[in-house]
This record gives C-alpha cells, structure tokens and sequence, in this order.
C-alpha cells in the first residue's frame, strides 16, 4: 500500500500545467499567472507630491514668489526658476526644476509672496519616478494566485490583462443505487449524496472549474458512459471500495482504463483509486463525505495546483495538543480537530469521535491533526503537525 | 481625531443584516446564512453497514445461514430471524433484527453456511441512524459563511436551498483628473486607477457585490451625480485629503449628504470620510492604494460584516518580532511585514519602507503589524500584534 506522500507524488506527477489565456484585470482574482507579470512602466510614472504644499528649488534662499498652481493632473508646463514656487496637491506632478516640497501648514502665504522658517531637504515629501517600481520590473512571478491587492499592482504596471493558467475542468459523478438529491424523494434504503456539494464547492475554491456529472446508479453501463467525457480529470465519488473499485474496473476496463494505484495507508480514505482513462487522469474518491474532502484536500488540491502551474499544494504548520492521543497503527491518520488560542498561540483539540461519515464534527473542526504511520502516543502540550481546513 | 476602534464602531453600527433569499446549495458557497439551517431528516436516515459483511444477531451462537444480499440501495424487505445473516456491502441498510456486521475478510463462507471465530458485539460495524445528527437539530448557525464542506453537512441534512443574506451592493468610484485605466493613455501628470482593481476584488472576496463606477474628474457636477447611484454603500476613493474632502462636502452637501467623522488617528489613511448621503451610507476612502486597502480591512470589512449579520470582523492574532521597531506617535500603526516560521510559530518582520502608495511592497507582504498609538519600542522578539493579510 503506497504511503500518502507516495501517493500524492504519484498523483502530481501525472498532470502538467495547462494552456494559457488573457483575462481583463478586473476578472483575474484568483487565477494563477502564466508567465511572470512585468510592469509596463514606471510606478509612480512621474515624481509627485505626497502633501498639499508648494514645490520648491531647496538650493534658493528667501522668500518664494509663486508662479501658479498645478492640480493632480494639470501639469506645470514649464521650468521652476531661481525664487519660484508653485502650489502643488496631493498627487500633483512635481515641476521641473524643483526637488522639494514645502507642507501647507508649514508654509505663511501672502498673495505670491511665500515665507517659511525651515527650509526642506532635497527630495523632501516627494515621491520619486519608479520609487515603487520601473518599467519592465517583475512584479508577480509565474504560479502565483492572484489576490485582489495584487491586481492593485498589476493595475499601477499599466497591465489591462494578464496572462492565467486556464481553469482545469473537473468533472465528478457520485455512484451508487442509494443516493438521490438533497429535497428529493428519498430511495428505499437510500441516503443523500453530499459529498458532490463538498467537492463542488471546493474545486472551485482552488481554482478549478467543477462539472456535476450527477448520481450514477451501480450499473456497467452508466459508469461506462464516463468514458466520453471531456475533461482535464474525471473523479468517481463511492467507486473505491471493494465492490465499487472492482465495478469501476469492470466497467471502465474495456474503455481503456489503466490502474496507477488502489489503496493508500491512510485515514480516512484508505480506498482511492487512481488511473487514466484513455488519455484522460482519473481519480476514484471515496464516498463517505469526510474521506471524500479529506483525500480531495490531499490529492486534487495538490493536482489542480499542478495543472495551474502553481507550487500551491499541501502546508502543515505546528501547534500543541489539548488531551492526549494513543500511538497510531500503520496508516497515516487525519483527526478533525478544532483550535484553542493560548497566549496567541495555537492549540489543537481532535474531537472524540472521528468517524469518517460525522459531517457535523467535520463542519466544526478548524484543522486536521496529521499522524504518520506508527506515530507514538502523546501527551498534553506535546508538538503536533496541523492543516488547517479552509 | 477618531481611534480606529471609534471609527469602526461608528461605521458597524450604521449598518444592520440585509433582507436574506433563497438560493440553490449548490450556489451557496461563500454565501451567509440567514437563519439556522436546521436537519430535515437523521443522517445517517437509516443504520447503515460500514463494511462489506455479513449481518447477523450477535445473540445467536454457532454458524450462521445466508438468506440473502442486500447491496446499497436495494434493502432486505424482511426480518433477520435466529441463525440468519444477510450479505451486505459498505453502506447497506442493516435489516430488522440484525444488531452486527460481521467483515467480509473474518469469515468463511460455504455455500449458503457461514462461519468464523470472533463473534461481534452488539453494533459493531454499524453506523446507526441518527448518529450523525438528527431531525430538526440546528446543522449551522444563522451568519455562518458557508465553506464547501457545510454544503456537504447541509445536504446530508435534505437541504436543496438554504436561507442567506442578500449580497451587499458596494458601489465605488474613483476621483481624480489624474486617474486613467491601465492600458489606456496616460493623461498629462497623471497616474494609472490602481485602487479599484484591488478594492473590487475584496469587496468580492468578503462576500459583497462590487460595482465600478468608473473614474469621476474633480467636478462638482461629476461628483454631485453620484446621489442617483442605488447601492447598500458608496464608497469614493481619493475623495479624503484636505482638497478633495471639500471638493465632496461642495459636491454633496446640497444632494443631503451628512458628516458623522473625517480622520482617523491610523497610519496609512488617516483621512476617511463617513457619513451618509441622503439615506445611502456613504465612504471616502484614501486613494493611495495601500491606504485604500489597508482602510477596507479595518473598515469596509466590518461594515460588509454587519449587513451579512455575521460577526467576522477584523481578528488578529500574535507573534514575535524579527528587528527592533521605534516607539510610536499617536496614530495607530499597520506596517507591512513578511511572515518567517520558526519552530512552527509565527515571527513577523516589518518591511524598511512602509509608503502608502508602494504597491509591491504591499503585493509581498503577508501580514500587518498592529502598533497602538504611543506604542513603547520593541527589540528583537517582542510580542507584536498581527492580522494576517489575504
């Protein structure tokens, strides 16, 4: 049975990053670059004003005499001269000639007349050209996500689009004679299938475009039908477990199905089948709903980060233990568990039931508690590794 | 002048939770509840195998009979009787009068006879109905955010909508005869909009609806045209500064615009406007955009917030110090600063330059680091006050 990290490298080694498309600015938080994002020109373009003042020569000496006013936006169109000083505003361009800036409150004037007691420094409240940035300076690298404070930086680069990684299409079908839809007449012996919603909601959350397939019954034909779907992965939600995994390969063998692997020592989610359909990667999740977004977080995150060309995949940080835990057998174990903040730092409680079908507790936990293989047991306080959910 | 804990209350408590609607699970990712979502049905609906096995009464004693096979979904109609056991798989209904499951790889099977050594205990291998909650029991409190997997909870509870608050309408327009769109021509003196690209895609990313009015030139007229604008909030941006906080009192004092506060003891953006114009809460945020920014997280935030009826406001958390901070004056201090993990625990190092307007600075960070006015200077290690950025 290969080990998670086996498993994931397995998986992640599997997918490439896709093409590439321009989407308008305004479009493009969230989505992943495709090539490093370089300014197109110099932040700020021109030397500026950070106060409400007069722009002044710092060499000169004396009173000023003021030549004009230039708003942000209505430039000076000539050369401040030995003695002058024009009326500036937050934002407005710097003159010519000029290399300092006197504050209003600083300043006494009558009529053109300007006198001040401390004279400025060069280069005093000036923004210089390019301080932020020059032209052509890299200002996002390739596989990074977009935040929205980042497309405030593509924007000041003079950057309309951007070059992003299409959205890997994920398309996933429950399989199973028991399930129906939430608000649905209930089948005889059935149950709801939620995990789809899960799924849903989190491909889209990391980036990836989600296509309900629906709910499949266990039946050679439905689940064969799967096979002339386009898609950039293909995942079967129940079709792990042992009756499952044998009609999945029943009915998707002869459609050119071939095994990577089957079973990974984990929990929960030992189940999970991963292939390829003709050309196309395929991914058997289990279907208790906490294994199904347990391996999803573990498995398809790390994936989608790979079509994206993104290195975003699966980070663990520390915290401390509240309670105590037996050592773990030979399978990976993932513990719902929520935080507690002591002294600002964090603590983590794993709840007493960890049942892989609890959607309850798994709603409420903040993070997961990673066990290796053969971890021994722990005592309160002792250092754990965590992953946050969300 | 205002605290930023003044302000923002002054601003939270002009805003109350909007009308809510219905919506599709499937769609409520993100979105916030509006009541209690409570179960409609037990989860699991009826009890269920956890195994592929065998059902049987624990009570019984010597080998037992198949009577039969009960896949997922298609349940035994009738009554196990003594010395009776029923073939099922993982989540199979177990059938009246069985009380345990035995696993498939613990027993020998022979024909139609049935025999092992270990008997189970009552409810072994069963997942009983009802355990994961049941009927009427509230799944996620009214103002919860919905994450991925409480749709999954959700639809185990037989919900196919839930109730959520309406999506908040922030309307925003950026002033300023020097702004242009990146991409476009550069106007004489001027600056590229970069603000609105990054406030759009927060206001989004905190569950509001942005809508971009576009750039407005310093005009009476141009900004007085704003009053006709329907929204939940509008917000201008670069409308703060001395200049500009007259040029909005002129533009919509006659439209029924009322001050509650100009200025706020902070560091970027001390100058904020707040008020209302006619009925419609109204915002003058400053147009650097780290000030921008930096004024949406402490401020638009929690106002978005309140009308969502959630309480997720601004919440820090601590770590320690990397460098030697100054003491500080009496304006409450965000530095822009970079996380580093040490032992698995946050340490925080403020970037040299903290100028409102650098972008890239603020594109690269990942927290900010909370000083309180008149702060005493800190060494090396401190304990420091952070809220984490994205």
């Amino acid at each position: 049975m290969l080990s998670v990290d086996q498993a994931r490298q397995r998986i992640v080694a599997a997918f490439g990053p896709l093409e590439s498309e321009q989407v308008a600015l305004e479009d493009a938080a969230g989505r992943t670059l495709a090539a490093d994002a370089c300014a197109r020109s110099d932040q700020p373009p021109l030397s500026v004003s950070v106060m409400d003042g007069y722009a002044v020569r710092s060499a000169d000496s004396g009173p000023r005499r003021v030549v004009g006013s230039a708003p942000a936006g209505h430039p000076f169109s000539g050369t401040l001269g030995p003695g002058e000083a024009l009326r500036l505003f937050t934002g407005s361009a710097v003159p010519e000639g000029a290399d300092a800036v006197l504050a209003q409150e600083d300043v006494h004037r009558d009529g053109d007349q300007l006198s001040f007691t401390e004279m400025p420094h060069p280069g005093k409240f000036i923004r210089p050209r390019g301080e932020d940035f020059q032209a052509g300076a890299p200002l996002a690298p390739q596989g990074k996500r977009l935040a929205p404070r980042d497309l405030a930086l593509l924007a000041a680069g003079d950057l309309a689009t951007v070059e992003v990684r299409r959205r890997p299409l994920i398309a996933f079908a429950a399989t199973g004679d028991e399930l129906s839809r939430p608000g649905e007449p209930r089948k005889p012996g059935g149950i709801v299938a939620s995990s789809v919603y899960g799924l849903g909601g989190l491909i889209t959350q990391w980036g990836g475009e989600a296509r309900d397939l629906g709910i499949l019954p266990d039946r050679l034909d439905a689940i064969a039908a799967l096979a002339k779907e386009k898609c950039d992965l293909l995942i079967t939600l129940g079709g792990a477990s042992v009756g499952d995994h044998d009609l999945v390969q029943s009915a998707l063998g002869p459609k050119g199905f071939t095994l990577d692997f089957w079973k990974v020592a984990m929990r929960p989610g030992k189940p999970l089948i991963f292939g390829r359909l003709g050309a196309t990667p395929f991914l058997g999740l289990p279907g208790n709903p906490v294994s199904t977004m347990v391996c999803a977080i573990l498995f398809l995150r790390p994936a989608i980060a790979a079509m994206l060309g993104s290195r975003t995949g699966t980070t663990t940080r520390h915290a401390r233990l509240i309670g105590t835990l037996p050592a773990n057998d030979g399978r990976q174990n993932y513990l719902r568990a929520q935080y507690e903040w002591r002294e600002g730092l964090p603590w983590a409680k794993p709840f007493a039931r960890q049942d892989s079908a609890m959607l309850k507790i798994f709603s409420q936990a903040d993070a997961l508690i990673v066990r290796p293989p053969h971890a021994p047991a722990l005592d309160e306080g002792a250092a754990i590794e965590i992953l946050d959910l969300d």
